[in-house]
This record gives C-alpha cells, sequence and structure tokens, in this order.
C-alpha cells in the first residue's frame, strides 16, 4: 500500500463512495441515523475485550517506540474509556436533528415565499492523532448531521481505530444506511492525507484537523477545500482594576490548574497596574500553592521575585503545563493591544466589575469565546450546552468556538413559487 | 512597480493598514458608517464628470485592444450608471446594521449565560474584472458590515475604478473613518492577486472572487484563506410530469431569456418523458419565437428537429447566451440524478403540480438555491429581500446563495460569569 499509483486508486475510490453515500445520508430519517448510533453503541460494549486487545496492540507499540507518557495515555482505552465512547453515541443519538430546520422564512411583495433550511455539508474528512475516541466521536457528529465522514487516524492508534470504526459500520448497516456514511482510511501512509486535503477529486466539503501544530501547519499549507481551523488556545485572562480580586485569584487558578493540558487552559495573565502591587502577591501565593510556575514581565518580578522573568516566547506559548505567564499592562487598552497580538483568537476572559469595560471587552476582542468573570475552562461544546463537538474553530468562517452538530450542516433557499416570473 | 520585492512591500502594507482600520470599525457606530455611504454618494454625483472621463480613458484603451463589445458594455459607465451606484450606496446605508445582533441566548443550568453576537468578518479582500461598479458595491457592502476590504479591481477599468474608489475614501475620512477602510491595490501586476491570495500574512481573512472561469479557477487552485466559492451557473429547469405546462413554457422562457448573461440563468431543460411529446414543441415554438436555439438529446431531436443535436459538453456548459440544451428524462429520478451529475449547485428549479415530487426536489437536489414553480432568474440578493450583494455563493461553507450584509458577517459567544469556575 506505499505505491503511489495505489493510493491514489484507493482514495478516490473512497470520496466516490462517500459522495454517494451522502446523499443517502442527506434524506435519511432521524430515526434511522439514531438507530445506527444506538446499535453501534450496543456494538461498543459487546465488543469491549476485542476493542482492548486491538488498543493494547497500538499502546505496546507505543511503548516500545519510547513516546511520552501522556501520548500513553491519550492512546490508552479501559472499560470506562469505552462505556463512555459508547454513552457519547446515545448523547448523540439523543440531540435534535439539525438537518431540515427552517432558519428564516421570507415573504416577498410578489408572493414568493423564501425559506432558508438546514442541509447536510456533505462529505466531512477529519483527520485526527492518538485519540481513538476521536473515531466514535466525529464519525457520529458527521452522522447526526447527515453527512458522511471520511475518518483518518493516526498511525498510532490504528488498530484501536479500526476495532471502533468496525462497530460504527455494522451499527450503520444494522439500520438500513450505507456502510460508506463513515469510512476509514485504511492505510496509515501519509500520502493517504495529501489526498484528503486535495480534496478527492471534489468529494470533500471540508476537512476537520484534530491534532497539534504540526498536523494543522500541514493542513493549512496543503488544503485545497476549506477547513474548520482549529489553532491553539493561547487564551488570556485580563484583571481589570475593577476587578473583585478574590474572585479573580478564584477564577485564574480554576482556568491555569483545573485542567492544563486542554485547549481553554490560560496561558497569560494580563493585570492592570493599579492592582498589581495586591494582587501579583496574592496570585502568587494561590498558584504556587498548586504548583503552578509563574513567568513574569519586569514589573510582575519586581512585585514578587518568586515570578521567573519571562521572554517574549513567553507570550506567544500555549504552555499546556503548568505555567503562567503574567504581565503587568498600563491600562485596559494595553491589555486589549496585547491580546490583538498574541491570541490565537480562541477564549479570553476579562474580571471586571466595571460594566463599560467588559462592554468594550466584548466588542473589541476579536476571539470565538469571551468570557466576562468566568474561568476559560468553560470554553467547551458540553459547557455550551451543544451536546458533544468535534473541537473548537479558531477561524471565523462557519463555525467559530464548538463545533458540534449545528455546525457540521449548511443550508439552502428553498423558493415557493406559483409561476412567477422575473419582470 | 513591476518589481517583486515592492510589490511585496507595498501589498504586506495594505494588510497592516486594513488590520488596524478593522480593529476601529469593528466597533464604529452604526451612524457613522452610514454617514460614510451617504457621503460617498453626494460625492459621486458631484464627481461625475470627472468620473466619466476617468471611464472614457479606459473605454478608448479597451476599444483600442479590440475587446467584445459585451466586454466594452461591461466596462462603460454613463450617467444612469454612476447614479445607479450612488444610488445603491444609500441603500446600503438603509440596511439594518448586522453587527451587535443577537443570533442566540443559551441559559445554562449553572448561571452561565451564553449570548451568540454577530461581529464583522476583518479583512475582506475583493478580486473583481471589468464592472468598475464593484469597487463601489463591494466597499460599501463590506463597510456596511464592518469589515476593512482590500480591493483589486481588473486592470482595464482601472482608471474608473480609481476614480470611484476616491469617492469612497473622501466619504470615509468625511465621516470620521479611518481612509484605510476600503483600500484599492494600486498597481495591476498579477503579483498583487498571488499576494492577496496568500493572505497577506495573516491579514486577510477571506476572498471574495468576482470573475469568470479563470479568475475562480486562480484564486482556487492558489488561496490560502477562506474563499466564498463562486462558481458558474449552470442552472437546471425540471419540467416534471405533473407540470402546468403552460406555467412551464413562462417560466422556462423568462429563466432563459430575460437576460441570458447572468448566473441565474437557465442552461438546461429537463422534460418527463410523459410529457416530451407534448411539451418539447410548444417549448420550441416559445423559444423559437424569442430567438433562443435548443440543443437537445435524440429523443428531443426526434420530437421537434428545429433542436440541434446535443453534445456531452453542451451538458456541460453555462451558455450565458441565447441558447438551451434540452434533455427528455425517463422520470424525475434520472432528471436528479443528471442535476446531481453536471450542476454547479447554483440554482435549479423543478415545476410541478405533484407536491411529492416538489418535496424530493427540495430534499435531495444540493444547490444553493431551489425553486418551484419560479424562474431561476429570481436567484439575486435584491429579489431575497437582502439589499445588494457582492456574489452568489456556490460553496456550501458559511455563505451560501445571495452574499448580503449578513454573510459577511462572523459572530462570536459572549458569556456572562459571576466568578464561575468550572468542576
Amino acid at each position: 500500500m506505499n505505491d503511489h499509483a495505489d493510493i491514489h486508486t484507493l482514495m478516490m475510490g473512497l470520496g466516490e463512495r462517500a459522495r454517494l453515500a451522502a446523499r443517502g445520508l442527506a434524506i435519511a430519517p432521524t430515526e434511522q441515523k439514531d438507530q445506527a448510533l444506538r446499535e453501534s453503541a450496543a456494538l461498543l460494549r459487546q465488543r469491549k475485550d476485542e476493542i482492548l486487545a486491538a488498543n493494547q496492540k497500538d499502546v505496546d507499540a507505543a511503548k516500545e517506540a519510547g513516546v511520552a507518557a501522556s501520548f500513553i495515555d491519550r492512546l490508552t482505552l479501559d472499560d470506562a474509556r469505552i462505556e463512555a465512547i459508547a454513552d457519547g453515541l446515545e448523547q448523540i443519538a439523543l440531540l435534535d436533528d439539525p438537518v431540515g430546520t427552517k432558519l428564516a422564512e421570507i415573504r416577498r411583495p410578489n408572493g414568493l415565499v423564501i425559506d432558508r433550511v438546514r442541509t447536510p455539508l456533505g462529505v466531512i474528512g477529519v483527520i485526527f492523532e492518538s485519540r481513538p475516541n476521536v473515531t466514535a466521536d466525529a464519525g457520529a457528529l458527521c452522522l447526526k448531521a447527515g453527512n458522511a465522514a471520511i475518518l483518518r487516524g493516526g498511525s498510532d492508534s490504528f488498530y484501536s481505530s479500526n476495532a471502533i470504526h468496525q462497530c460504527l459500520v455494522d451499527g450503520l448497516v444494522a439500520a438500513g444506511l450505507p456502510k460508506d456514511a463513515i469510512q476509514l482510511v485504511p492505510t496509515t501512509d501519509r500520502e493517504a492525507v495529501g489526498k484528503m486535503l486535495q480534496g478527492l477529486n471534489g468529494n470533500v466539503d471540508v476537512i476537520v484537523p484534530r491534532g497539534g501544530k504540526g498536523l494543522v501547519g500541514r493542513v493549512q499549507q496543503e488544503a485545497r477545500v476549506p477547513v474548520f481551523a482549529h489553532l491553539e488556545g493561547l487564551c488570556h485572562v485580563v484583571v481589570d482594576k475593577s476587578a473583585d480580586l478574590d474572585m479573580a485569584e478564584q477564577v485564574i487558578v480554576n482556568a491555569k490548574m483545573r485542567r492544563t493540558g486542554i485547549c481553554g487552559a490560560a496561558e497569560t495573565v494580563l493585570i492592570d497596574q493599579h492592582v498589581a502591587a495586591i494582587f501579583v502577591p496574592q496570585l502568587m501565593d494561590a498558584l504556587s500553592a498548586k504548583g503552578c510556575e509563574v513567568r513574569g514581565c519586569a514589573r510582575t518580578v519586581a512585585l514578587d521575585d518568586r515570578a521567573k522573568p519571562a521572554t517574549e516566547d513567553d507570550w506567544q506559548t500555549e504552555y499546556l503545563d503548568a505555567i503562567l505567564a503574567v504581565r503587568v499592562v498600563d491600562n485596559f487598552d494595553q491589555a486589549l493591544d496585547h491580546i490583538a497580538h498574541y491570541s490565537s483568537h480562541h477564549t479570553e476572559a476579562v474580571l471586571a466589575e466595571d460594566e463599560a469595560v467588559v462592554d468594550r471587552f466584548f466588542k473589541e476582542v476579536d476571539s470565538a469565546i469571551l468570557m466576562h468573570n468566568a474561568s476559560t475552562q468553560f470554553a467547551d461544546g458540553g459547557e455550551f450546552g451543544m451536546g458533544a463537538e468535534i473541537g473548537i474553530a479558531t477561524g471565523k468562517m462557519h463555525a467559530r468556538g464548538p463545533v458540534g452538530v449545528e455546525q457540521l450542516t449548511s443550508f439552502n433557499y428553498r423558493v415557493h413559487g406559483k409561476g412567477h416570473t422575473r419582470p
């Protein structure tokens, strides 16, 4: 399967079958899609031992390759994680079906009635790395929104993903849906990713990358089809001079330390100079107690020498670790300028009691999610009440913020006439 | 200005100034944006003679180059066209400002209130060809939606576009808005287009191409930023066996002949075999009377030898002329298959009295605009009540169908907390 011609033929075939399946899925009744999801969940539970055995092969290979412990953790399945995957499928079955929802009705003076109605996007290509659960999550979200999915998992989770994928296929077939509605690329050759990014001759409508900077960079460089951009989450928290400082302390500790490895974790805190003398030591106490390292600007370090001096790199780094960059700013405007310069447009928070400041923050900061007096760790589709999400989009086109079933749809206009001709 | 380094510096500067202007525009009050539009309209009328003189230079050069008459027509301005451009700006001033509109409010059990609010997209790059009015239309639509615009007109309309652009800039300044809110690329070097398609170092958020196949093809090949895809309009009309044939005749003649050169003009008609014996000659009579050539499948030609035999090319061609391809199909399914294979996903119409057929058409045809018993020529932002449009998007991401001010916006989530931390 390393021959380029073979990969080309293989991938083009996947694309054609996906397009055909998508035509069928677009008109599949909600109940049929939900049945496929429930059947797949049952099969996941039923085949737990097989899936764990497949996962063990992946984990053994990864350990032999000597990868980091955090990587092994993302890769490893156990009873609880398989149950969580199965439960996730059932939760998606419970969501409202977005397809067919009327979004708007326009009544024109000439009598034309124009409905704007949600439709599936078509074929969605999902490229992901080590987490095998993405196979189920992404496949199920695409299916619920009436889309065919072409999934390309990382080589590290090859056996696990295949075992999970087989449950999805068998669930589709049990519900009478086309088995090609959710396809898993059956090769780990990187050339297959290149083919997907080229769009498989018009048979991929959007690419969703789920992975680190390397993958996202390759996707942005090579993609010839639309992409749900998912950059890193370089999230900022602004402590305004009007902030309730005890609240600020609690929110920042949560935003940084609840889980340091997620994209909604805070990475930089910007503190107004008017409260810095009190708040920098207060925050240092709280963070030190949690084992968090602080890298501060010169003013921060002058106020508390437990902070190490920050370099330019620190303002540009998504640590995903127990490290926080802290800068004392002259005023709110300087905080906004800092965010405009360094933000990845994912999530930012302001801690302030001054409503005028909050209003400016909401209007002037150009990020997918803006928080007032709340932890950046709420940046999550589940916390937004969307059910599952396939990721957090940091681009501004189509989907922004959590990408759930609604964001995996498009729409069209349906014009009802009575023989109308245009004058 | 043909030196590559100069073009690079020039374009990067445009991008940086656009991004800065966009930050200001995003928070500009509606009244200020509308004032700029009205000032610009007044200046267009005031400087009519200058604009006509500039246009004469473009027209003379085009005539000397020996271009087609239709091209000269698109390029030429006169009193009425300048008045129409000025009036267009005033109409856009009258539209509702989309920025700041609350699209949804989510109340979570934990007390978080999450608003989804419309925001500008940022910086929009518009690449267009010969029509100088696009300078004003596109610049004004971007401005109304709070976006900075970088406009790149065709070399053929260079002087006309510059004269119009100067009115926009002076209007912006008169209203106290940054003059860089609407920039016109001051060179006709093709390298400048390449730079825009690369995204000017992250300073272009979306590209809107307005032009023929050559431009759209280049954009799709080279763009590294999102594009509002605007393919051709290969629009189909289906005559079901349940159609009211007199209505069908009138609608098809309008869909084809009202204006043959617009993207919503019908190009292919698919006629159910059960009504073909009656309807093919009836339609041929009506179209012949209007001077329209018909290219038909074998069954069509057998029914009426005024039709010339169609080749495979005819099913793939957007004629934009008084030519219509006609195919007799076995049944409705074959019509749907034909559309799935050949459509450019712009606009399709069905003529039918059978509601089950209409329902299938609406659900199964994957195009931006679907018409029932109405002419495809209604595919137009104005006819949809959107005010002006910058084009018709044939892609399924973000904007689909007419692209007006709302489609030139994004949104973000604004989360209102009271010190919320995530458990």
